[in-house]
């Protein structure tokens, strides 16, 4: 299925939180017609007045997923479990499903094997997020300069997965690529998951508020993400459990050996380490352009 | 001592890196004369070239000392203590001292005992710099926005730390506060140095180059202080080796808390966590309005 750039083209967003209605209003400016699900009534009213949709509802109308030339699914990972548990079955041979969910080894094949024959699930990542949710903070600005993943199995087809990277390009994400469940959920437990675990362990290792006063950039920038939604992320982090505490595992051995060389006074072992860091993050600037 | 804001106060600076550098640009647009000693002929050259001292020297000339209003140190700590040690008792009485050295304890009180009779330091610290050193990265703009701390001991004058404090407000610093070496050393430990341990073990963890492609904004936020510099950071950590060691360990029970927590799938637990993190860091931003 080729994505059509014209208004007959209706993607129905199920899931109208910060991530569901940057969707929305992103793909509206675009030229797209915009349906949505949505439980909550004053998100669906929200997302009516703001324009950012073209029709809404509380329920699960068959009507919207047999109408839909795409339909997107911005839920919590077992939300979506649940969602489509109950209602997968309802969906026309020739739909195209796609997602938000930010662990992927623990959704995407469940998914795939609930869904009828006919119907096509290609899970996607948007590496995209603020630290608030909710429709009335979305804002398809955070998909600039971000990454979009698209995450097949050999289920999907050449069609379907050009279509899903199609999708991330119109959102606007500067890049676009392609990852297994597998590579995606050890990529996301390191760059992601870890760092929002140091994070958080920064601002838990002690009650330094009185510090505030004499923070500088680099306790800021470590602690950014410190604020953090904890309904999402302990889902998030508990659904990629393996990946995530290999990941922590590293990150501790690498701390541990730093530690015994300040303990030892081994100067030449830090410097080496020093060293090591300075040049991978140099890295970064040469492909990113950013610092 | 007063500061007096004329071309008659001479500032002398030894050292001219990227901090001495920055000073100087930063009182020479104040109106100050500025001289500086510098063992490398081309750092002063290059300073006088830019117009940023007036006068500049690779030798220890008796003529700088004792025509200075103030002296301020910025080398290396050991660097500074050898300084001290060996032309110390150069200056004359009334003489001003202060300094840039970013760890205090083992600094503050040797270089007192070392000074002649009459000659008053008063330590202090700019929380600024980069990533880059040397006078040609020099850049006054680092020091807003930036906090400046004076770190007195029981044998400074009032007057001392007074003048101290209204060099820093010159300079440019957003905020000028003050702390005994031991409260001073403690926060550095844990707002500064155990930060850059940890942006340097998360890139030591593991060869994620690959990586790079997919690297989002928390990434690169937590491993921005990541390139470092060896010579310079290892001196500072081995200097305040005790306090560094006890931030560290307060560091690793918490990390270590939200491992068991994910590994028992303790999900209370770790939202607790994620609460507690939350909470503290909005403290940040009602403080500085940064996020």
């Amino acid at each position: 299925m080729k994505l059509n750039k014209n208004a007959e083209t209706v993607i129905l967003i199920v899931g109208l939180g910060l991530l569901g209605g940057s969707y929305a209003r992103a793909l509206k400016k675009k030229g797209y017609t915009v349906w949505a699900i949505e439980k909550k009534q004053e998100s669906v009213q929200y997302a009516l007045d703001e324009g950012i949709i073209d029709r809404g509802t509380t329920r699960v109308e068959n009507s919207f997923l047999k109408g839909a030339s795409i339909t997107v699914f911005a839920l919590y990972p077992h939300v979506f479990l649940d969602w489509i548990r109950e209602h997968g079955e309802k969906f026309p041979a020739g739909a195209i499903l796609t997602d938000v969910t930010g662990v992927k080894s623990a959704v995407v094949h469940r998914v795939q094997e609930m869904l009828p024959a006919g119907v096509e699930y290609i899970a996607a990542h948007p590496m995209a997020g603020r630290e608030v949710g909710g429709v009335e903070n979305s804002d398809d600005a955070i998909f600039r300069g971000a990454n979009y993943i698209v995450v097949p199995t050999d289920r999907n087809t050449h069609e379907g997965v050009e279509c899903c990277k199609e999708l991330g390009r119109e959102l606007g994400f500067a890049d676009v690529s392609v990852l297994t469940p597998e590579k995606h959920d050890e990529m996301i437990a390191f760059l992601s998951q870890l760092t929002h675990c140091i994070a958080v362990s920064l601002m838990c290792a002690g009650d330094d508020t009185g510090l505030v006063h004499y923070t500088g950039d680099s306790f800021r920038d470590l602690t950014r993400i410190a604020k953090i939604q904890e309904e999402l992320w302990s889902e998030l982090f508990l659904m990629n459990k393996e990946a995530l505490l290999s990941q922590m595992e590293r990150f501790r051995e690498a701390f541990d050996a730093l530690e015994k060389a300040v303990r030892t006074e081994d100067r030449e072992g830090m410097k080496e380490m020093m060293r090591l860091s300075t040049a991978r993050r140099s890295l970064f600037d040469q492909k990113g352009g950013q610092a």
